[in-house]
Formats: C-alpha cells, sequence, structure tokens
C-alpha cells in the first residue's frame, strides 16, 4: 500500500457564520518587538482572516507569531521579536469568525472519522505502544516525500556517536531522504571526530574503547576546524571521506548549527545569536513537508514551535509530517498537546530507528 | 569475524597459597531451610572448595546459595530454602584461600588486559552508549550457540505488544535459536490473544486500534485456555497457528510461566507457588549459556540471580553469557554489579532490539 | 480548609431507561474457575444489576471480576479463578441496562462539573506538574481517613534503602495513618536488616558505607528469621525496636508479604503462591478507603487491579482514593486508565514523598 | 554536627619528580581563537606549571580551557575562543611533570582515604540511593556558605511551575542562601506569569487549573515586558511582590538567563549570544563555592563545565561543592565522570527538593 496526501477540506466560507464575521481588526505597533495588547496570536493550524470582506489564508504560519498586513495588503506570520514599529498586526483572540479569525482544526479531518481520532496522540506514546505500523507508514512517507515533498531532520548528538547510525544517517542523506538538518556544535564536532579519528567524545564510535588522552581527540577537532576557518576547508583538508556533515556538504543540502550555552569551540558555522539561529531554522522548516526529530529536546522543542501543521505548495494545503523519536516518554510527549493527526510520537533508541529507517527504505 | 570461545584458566593449585590453606569446613543444618550461622554463600563466579586436600570446583553454581556434601561426598549448590536438616554446610566467608574456599572471578581474562577491563560493565550503559558491535558481536554469538550452546530468553510482556517484536520472537524460535523462554501470564496471555483476535488487551498490535469492549478479548481468551485445560489444547481448537507461543510448542522447547501477583486468570500451566517457579526457571536456566532478558524486571532479576557466569561442558569451563535490553537505564545497570565480562546491557526499546536480531540473523 | 467526602448520586431508577430494562440474566458454571461464554466482567465502578425487578448495588466490588449470585440470593463479586460449577454467573456486555446490568461511572460528579473534569488524570502526570496542591489535599485526606476511613499502603523495597524515610514510614504507622500494609519479601527484609545491622543490603542507610562483606547481613537476616520460625520472633529475639514491620507488629495492623520470583529466603510470611497471596492483600483492600502506592510497579498494579473506585459503608457509598507515587512517568501513568477522580499520580521520589508525608502530618 | 571545610594538601615539590621536571613550554598563537597544535587543556582539579623554575598554580582555572602568560607572565585559563592572536600558549599533554604540568587531583584526599572514596560519585546515583545523610550534609554545606562562601542556583523552568518550590526558592534567597542564579528565558518568564497572573503557560501553579485561551498569559507577559524595557521595570509597574526573580532582583543578586533557540520572546535580558552567555554565567561561577543545578540538561551541563573543583581565597585553596538535582538518573550522572568528592547527584522531583532545603534550612 503506497503513501496517498491526506485531502485538505477549506471552510465553507458561504455559511453565515463566514458571511456575518466581522473584518478582522488591525492595529499599529508602536514599537519594535513589540505588539499592541490584544493581539492575536497564531496556532499550527490553518488561521483565515477576513480582510476588505473575504477569508484570506495565512501562508507559511507556525506556532506563537503576529499576524501583520504588509506593505502590498499581504498577510504576513511573524515572530513578535521581528515586528516593527508602524506594522498593522491583527487583533483579537477568539477563533470562530467573531473578530474576523478562523482557526481551521479540523481541515484535513475525512468524514468518517469521529471526534477522538483527533485526540490520538494526545493518549500518549509509551515503550509498550505497537510501533510496527508508525515504521511501515513512515517508510512510504519518506518514499513520497522524496519525490514530492522536503525531509528535514533534527539530530541531537548521540546520532553520532554510534557507528551504525551515524553511517545510516548518511546513507539517508545520500539517498536522497533528507533535505535539511537542523542540529547543533556537538552533532557536527562528534561527527567530525568521528570521520577523522573514528572516536566521539575520545571514544572509538564501534569498539567503544577510550583512546588514551582522547578528550583531547574532541579538542583537536574544534581547533583544528577554527584553524581552517571552516568545515568545509576542514574536511577538505583531512581528506575526511564519511559521516553526515560530510555527505550534507557534498549533496548540497541544508544543515543549520545552532548555538547553546552548552558549546565547546564553536566551530565556525554555528550560530552565535540564538534567534538568528532560530531565523536560519525557521527558513529550512518553511520548506519542510516532514519534520523527524531524534534525541534533542532541546532542538526538537525549538524545532516543534516553528513547524505548522500544514503547507502550502501550488496553491494548495497539505499537512507537514512531523516525528518525534526519543528514548523518554517524557520527551516524546512534550510534542503531545499539538493534538494534530499528523504527529507521531516513537519511543526508542534513535540509533535503532536510524538505522531501521536506512533499512527499511534500502539504502546502501 | 566469527565467535571464538573465550579460553578459561584454572588456578594454578600448585601454589603455596592453595597447598597451605586448610580444608574447607562443614557444619550440619539443624532444621529445613536454615542453614548454620557463619554459613559460605556462593557468586556467580566458579568457586573451589578443599576437600580431603583437594580443590573441587562446585558446579552448576549460582548466587546466593549454600554448598553442601550429597551423599556421594559431592559439593551441591543449594537454595537455602532447600537445604535439608543434616545437611553438610560448607563454612566461611572468606575468598582465597583462609578456610578452603577460593572464588575464582577472573579465570576467562586474557593476560593482555588490564584490570580496568573487568569493569567495563561497570562503567553503565546509557541511552548514548554504542551499541554497533555489541549487536554484531551478538549475532556471531547467536549463531555459535545455536550449533554449541544453549539460549535462553527472559520475556516481559512487551514482546507481544507489537506485530513485528512477536513475528520476529517467532522467527528466532522457528530458525532455533531459542532453547528455553521464561517469562509470565502476561506474555503468554497477550500473545494467544493476538493469535486469536490480532490484538493484545483489545488494541490491534498492527493498526494499534482499540476494539468496541476490547477487554472482554483479554478476559476471554483467559477463560477460553481455562476451559480447554490447557494452552496445547486451546492452540489446537481455536486453531491457532503463529506466535510466540505456538512455535514454542510445536518445537517442543521449554517455556516457563511464572506466576506473580499481577496475574489475572490464570492460565493453567502458570506456577502459582513462586519458589516452584524459581525452580523451574533454575533447571531452563542450569542448562543455558546465553541468557536474553528483555522488558522485564520482575523476570530479569529473578534470571539474573540464578544465572552463574560459567557453565561446565564435557569437563570444560566455559562463560556463560547475559544480555539485559530494557528502555530504562535504571533496569538495564540493575545487573551491571554482576562486574563480569559476560554481562552486556542495551539501552533501546526491546521491539526494535528484537526485530534487529531476527534481520542480523537472517530469520525468515 | 479541611476535607469534605464527595456525596453519591445514585442513578435515578425511576427513569424509564431503569423501568424497561429487563432483569439480568445469570448462567450457571459448569467448571471451576471457568465463566460461561458471554459473561459479565466488572469495572471499579458501582454497578447495578436488575434481579427481581429490583436495581441492586454489586457491593464489595473490583475489576475484571464475575458476579454471581451466592446461595441467599445476593450478589457476590468473585475472581474468576474463584468461581465454583454451579455458580449463577451475570451474563451481558452491554453497560446501560441493556441487559439489566448498569455501570454508574458517574456516582461522585457534581452539577458544575464538565465532561473534562473527569479526564483530569487521564492527562498523565509529569515531572512538570505542579503536585503542591495534591500534598495538601493528600494531608486532608489522611486526617480524615485515620477517624473515619482506612488507609493501606503498598510499598516497594526502596522506602525502607533510606534512614528517613523508613522512620518516616514508622512514624506514620505509630500515630495511626496506616491500617494495612501491602509489600514484598524484600521490603520485609530490608526493613529488618536495617532494624539490626542499619544497613540495606550491605549499605548503611544513613551514611551510605558499604560495610566489608555487606551482602551476607541481608543472607544473614533471611536465614536468622527462617531459623526463628517467624518474623515476630526474631523481633523479639534480637531486640528489634524499630522500622516498618516493627511498628505494624507492635500496632497489630495487617501486614501482607506477597511472594515473587525475585525473592531469596523468604521470610516464613512471605505467600509463596501468588493467588492465595492475592486473596490476602484483597481482604485488606476491601476495607480501604484510601491505597497509597510507593515505587513498586509489581504490588502497585497488582492493587490497583482489586481495587474499586468506592466502598459501602454503613450502606453508604463513598469514593475510595488510590494514589500512584513513582519517579517515573511510565509508572504513575499505568494508573491512568482508571479514568476516575480519585486516581492521583505523583512523580517523584518516594523517599521525598513519604518524609513530606509525615511531616505534613505533623508526625514525630 | 557543623560543617567543616576539608583540608587542601599542595604538592610536595621538592619531591625529585618535580626538581627533575622541565618548565613547561610555551607557544605562541597564531590566530584568534585557534590554539597552536598540542595546546594543554585544563582539567576541573588545581593545576601547577613550572615557571621559571617555580611551580605555579593557575588560580580560577575551569575544565577544557588553555593556559597562556599575560603580559604580567601571570597564567590565565582561557577558552580558546577567546584567546588572541599572538598569546602564549601551554603546550603539552601529561599531567605528571613530564613537560612542567602537574594536575593534583587528590589534593583534599584525608590519609585514611582508599582510593575507592575517590570514585563514590562514579558508582552512580539512583532512585534508590539513600539520600538522607546528602541532604543533612547539605544544609550543613549551607550554613557554612551563607557565612563564608558563595552559593550559585541553576534552575530549569519547572522550579516555577510549582506554587510550593516558587515560593520555598523565593525563600532560599531572601534568607541569603543565593549568591546567584543562571537560567533562560522560560525560567524568568513563568515565574513572572506566576507574579502577575498565578499561573504558568496558563495553568493555575496551584489549583492547576487551566485558565480559558491561558497560553496569551504567557506570551502577554513576553510581550509587556518588552514593552517595558525591562523586568525591572515591568516589575514596578505591575506591582510584583513574589517571586524568584521578584526576590533577586530586589537583594541585588545576580540574575544571568543565557538565550536558547527554544525562547519565545525573549525577555530584554536574555543573552542572545550564547557565548556572551557563557561569559556572563562564568563570571558568577567564577565566585562560586557551591553550585547546585535543578533540572536542566542545559544550564546544568553548561554550568557544569565552568565549574572547577576548587577556588583560591585568601590564598587559600578550598574545594567548590556542586550538586545536580534531577529526576532522571542519565541526568544526574552526566557530571559523575567529574570523579570528584565534591559533586553529589541527587535523584528526584527538584520541587520536592528544594521544599525539602528550605525547610531544612528553617527559612520563612
Amino acid at each position: 500500500m503506497s503513501f496517498t496526501l491526506p485531502t485538505y477540506h477549506e471552510p465553507d466560507f458561504t455559511q453565515e457564520l463566514f458571511e456575518q464575521s466581522p473584518d478582522a481588526s488591525f492595529q499599529k505597533a508602536d514599537k519594535d518587538g513589540v505588539a499592541p495588547r490584544g493581539f492575536h496570536s497564531t496556532s499550527m493550524f490553518p488561521e483565515y482572516f477576513k480582510v476588505n470582506g473575504c477569508w484570506v489564508l495565512a501562508q507559511e504560519s507556525r506556532m506563537d507569531c503576529l499576524v501583520a498586513l504588509d506593505g502590498h495588503d499581504e498577510l504576513q506570520v511573524v515572530e513578535a521579536r521581528r515586528i516593527k514599529r508602524g506594522d498593522r498586526v491583527v487583533m483579537g483572540r477568539t477563533e470562530r469568525g467573531e473578530e474576523g479569525i478562523y482557526v481551521h482544526a479540523t481541515g484535513f479531518r475525512t468524514d468518517g472519522e469521529s471526534l477522538d481520532d483527533k485526540f490520538v496522540f494526545r493518549t500518549g506514546r509509551s515503550r509498550e505502544t505497537a510501533f510496527s505500523r508508525d515504521y511501515d507508514k513512515l517508510y512510504e512517507l519518506l518514499r513520497y516525500e522524496r519525490e514530492h515533498g522536503n525531509i528535514v531532520f533534527v539530530l541531537g548528538p548521540a546520532v553520532a556517536f554510534d557507528n551504525d547510525s551515524r553511517q545510516a544517517m548518511q546513507l539517508l542523506v545520500e539517498n536522497g531522504y533528507v533535505d535539511g538538518i537542523l542540529a547543533g556544535n556537538a552533532l557536527a564536532t562528534h561527527d567530525l571526530e568521528a570521520g577523522l579519528f573514528k572516536t566521539a567524545l575520545g571514544q572509538n564510535i564501534y569498539t567503544q574503547e577510550s583512546v588514551p588522552n582522547g578528550h583531547y581527540n574532541h579538542l583537536d577537532i574544534l581547533n583544528m576546524v577554527r584553524s581552517c576557518g571552516s568545515i568545509e576547508a576542514f574536511i577538505e583538508q583531512e581528506h575526511i571521506k564519511d559521516g553526515i556533515v560530510y555527505a550534507m556538504l557534498k549533496q548540497r543540502k541544508a544543515l543549520v548549527l545552532g548555538g547553546s550555552i552548552r558549546d565547546d569551540g564553536p566551530l565556525p558555522e554555528v550560530y552565535a545569536n540564538v534567534y538568528q539561529a532560530q531565523d536560519a531554522m525557521r527558513s529550512v522548516i518553511r520548506k519542510a513537508t516532514t519534520v523527524i526529530c531524534l534525541a534533542t529536546q532541546l532542538h526538537s522543542i525549538a524545532s516543534g514551535n516553528m513547524t505548522p501543521s500544514f503547507r502550502v505548495i501550488d496553491a494548495k494545503v497539505r499537512p507537514v509530517f512531523i516525528y518525534s523519536v526519543d528514548i523518554s516518554e517524557f520527551a516524546v510527549n512534550k510534542l503531545k498537546d499539538r493534538g494534530s493527526l499528523s504527529a507521531t510520537g516513537i519511543v526508542t533508541n534513535v540509533q535503532d530507528f536510524i538505522v531501521n529507517v536506512a533499512k527499511g527504505l534500502g539504502c546502501r
């Protein structure tokens, strides 16, 4: 059985509810980075705003943002910190047309579905959930997305700690299943250390043996890349021929490294300013149709926050799928309040997950 | 690289230490199930006792037991509750010959090994340990053991909750990789429910859909098996053709179901008396050369307690390997105090583990 | 603010629904321990059965049991394994009167409550839930129950591993807050070891120091109690003057020790047969109005299974409160499917919990 | 029993080992932020360098840094990213004088201590460790440090999610037990939301009730503070009178908020640049003698990395104590590789921990 994209049902704007609704109201921001009191904040769902009597979908949306009219009277979804003095911001905190705002949470629901289906994910995933079908569906989805969508991985450092998972991730990149990676300084540093020394933090990623004075491997990698001035120059100079970072650069795919207070080094490509990092991440997520988050609470939640439940492609609304994979139920279920059909949690060690996925897709 | 059994090095009993050691002393138990004060208690390692001037290995040992001379002056390793009034019990709490007792913890250690290697497992396994090589080693080991050893699985109920892991476990049985299974009432009940209804506790083990009134599936299975009088009769009557229990019965392999206070039903084969259950488990473990414990603290610790680090086959001492696989570091590391080279912890969801193992061994 | 018992609202049996309902149907069991096909199984809620035109509440109910008419035509709630050939068993799997069975899940709900309130517990408790008010409510509840109810603790071994929590538990017993304890061989053995040697498994429960050869402390305690023939005789012989077991025996309160396959020893009082253990536990739970489960999946789930949401005292129906306290969300949320207002999960280390509770109640 | 500071034993530099050691060698950095190949990297222990024939302690040290001679020929411990072209950097990767570098890991060890004591923390802390004495020692330590030391808390957001723990933390500040707090945008935002609305993320921090449209509380707080221009101005304008942030500002204590990619808002005081955040955190940690990390992997590891095992006050070397408190063994044991007597892990819910500590110190 192959994958079929769920159909989106636009609201029927001929209903009285929508006809009688007033236009959305706007108010000008009077300070940079500050919204007028009573601002409307977006959800992850498609949202429509009545402007000049017409219901308009705010495209490229995401959670917890303002909606503002730009110079061409187009609706823009903007993080509050990026609002400018004078921007016209949508006001109101109702969702069913009362103030010209309509949040459409059920656009992908098929007729047969009961209300409860919506809450499937909410019931929580645990180590005892049966994940066989989630894997099978994911394989179908990724095959579809490789041709028609855009797949973004969000990676915690553990993916590079293990020989087979690092290799599997590389294979996924080389087989076209990865359009972007969001990660941090540690993932890239461990991966490059494995490329040069076969170790991560001084421990062999296959044999588990600790090299004497091995922690210097980590520090030396950071120093060498900084000396080279860029990851790319380092890879060339040291003839690195494997790994996640290597594959991403070779395939010319987007790799965003967001900085954190845990970093040492850092590598030159790491964003020191976390809000610039958010903007860079968002520019990758904006194109994503499937997002897979592996073993990183920090990056997963950051990415989840900026991932909407839908994307508009060629004037058609399609769902954005999001996976959260972690060994901790607590971490996996952090995403559960999305309350969306398109969110899937899998509770396992990401090493096994990523190896499974590469095998399941026949990567080699 | 294929598997090679580590060589056992017997102590050199010509050393002065052993020559000068006194004979082990014995004292008679004066009550059933009660040891004389000052009794010696066994470890998981090979232990030698000086009897009539000769150092004798206590065979078929296990942790926390008494050593007693039987009617033929042979050393028997006996659980305290099974000691009989009049049994002659080894006394003493030293381990280096002072009282005729020698615990040989390093028999499998090769010359090159540093002292630290012994403690490899002790350092703790976590979700961030690199497990690639542990998997590869396990495949080699199991191929070897299928021909030359005896493989026992200890299963928590979660193995039967998921379609693919249940199938993988069945394949392992059918491909000869399972000589015995130790589990509880729940594992068998869920597995039989899946065999008849495709559900576990009323939830489809592949689609995750909950059947209306589905909890009756569980209760009905228990009632039906009880009505049939045995699992075997039930499987025949209901034409069950898949699953773990089915495969074990068909292959005529040992399946021990130990009772617990959590049980409902129970199935007729379940041991109501937990100490009889221990005896039945021990009779399976006694033959084991590799023990793999999956997602059950109760059964894993019970099995771990009765699994020694060695077994004597054809007068040769070989190691017994033990694996503990669980999604919780806490559960996995419960075994770490074994301090043995032969204990391996893997932190992951057992669904993935068992599917990996079946694939890695080429089972179909 | 002091505690007030929620009022129970009986169904209004004058409604047409109830008038038109047929009598419940009964069928005779034709084998011991086996129910007729199509049997009705109880929930944790109050359930009414129409017998001879009258709606009768099955008292002393619990989950997953059969309902049978005894010799006096009274309804008895019976575990399937205890049913006898010839017993007349209620048949049917509907809950709204269709077959003379009515399950009353909302009897304690007050008018103002929205439907969602019922699901409060279901949303899951995590380490990030605010527990302040749960503690405060628990103090009020326990003060009330000391006077008017019956408090049962279900204890995992960890409670006896720590000096302060062991002492706090003893104080709760001595201050009248404990009417019964359900636990296993390990809890009692560790507690007695602490009483004699100040250690648990050979480690000082206050200083954490490991005594040389300390594991013998554990084995010696088991052997000594077995030699004495009973815990009581041992406590007297060895002049034990503190601890949980000591306090329970002194206060003549019910202490049920259920056996498990993990046990060593065991202590003489431990039930070897787990179904006899269940019966003994049930006899304590039958009287309970509040049940507090601490850090034991095995005993907590076993106890939870046999704890109904209500109890009838002096012909009045009142709620039974149940608490599940564990450091693992997974363990705590195992109880969540009870979907009952009276179930509370707290995610923390039970050492802190029990010390807090003793302090909060002013025990000394 | 009150607290006594462990005595530091300087190495005996008259030993031949030290006499024969060469001077440490230095090499000039030839790029900003890049060390010469073969650089020495610091540990958390006191380290001595032979300069002009004298052994000199590098003060204000921390892990993973370079050591450089400044303009006055004084040793400076510097993060690699802060090194400047021309700085003279210590070279060498030996620790026992071979290259003029001596790492003194055992300076606080008393004579009686066996080697193993050093590894006490390494054995890992779990939910079953007995923590009574750790609490008692901590109370003594904090009383001592209030008079003679400097106490820094590192806080995850969960501390502000619960009424009692938020209040307890405030009391600790007001009673003089807190000299600095390191945290993130979320902790401060939740705390201010509780101050104004009694909620955190829209949920009442005492009653757990969710306010309708409650997520706007969070967004409004961020917007209001941004509108005010500073936390201080917001607190004054809105008459906030309780909470952690309020107390810190009132006591004029250091509060460093490090930014992360998870942030929304952010509050104006949050460091957008994570390396500037590290510098600000380090300036607080530099003065710390006790560091207590609560429920935040991100901030705890960041802080742990920059916390040495010692501090020099009035030319005397004293230990720096570090606590890691988390509900997850995995998180707690992340610090275990410090291998230091002065590191303590406690596995519990931080709500209970912080309430216990405030009560144990008699704060009101």
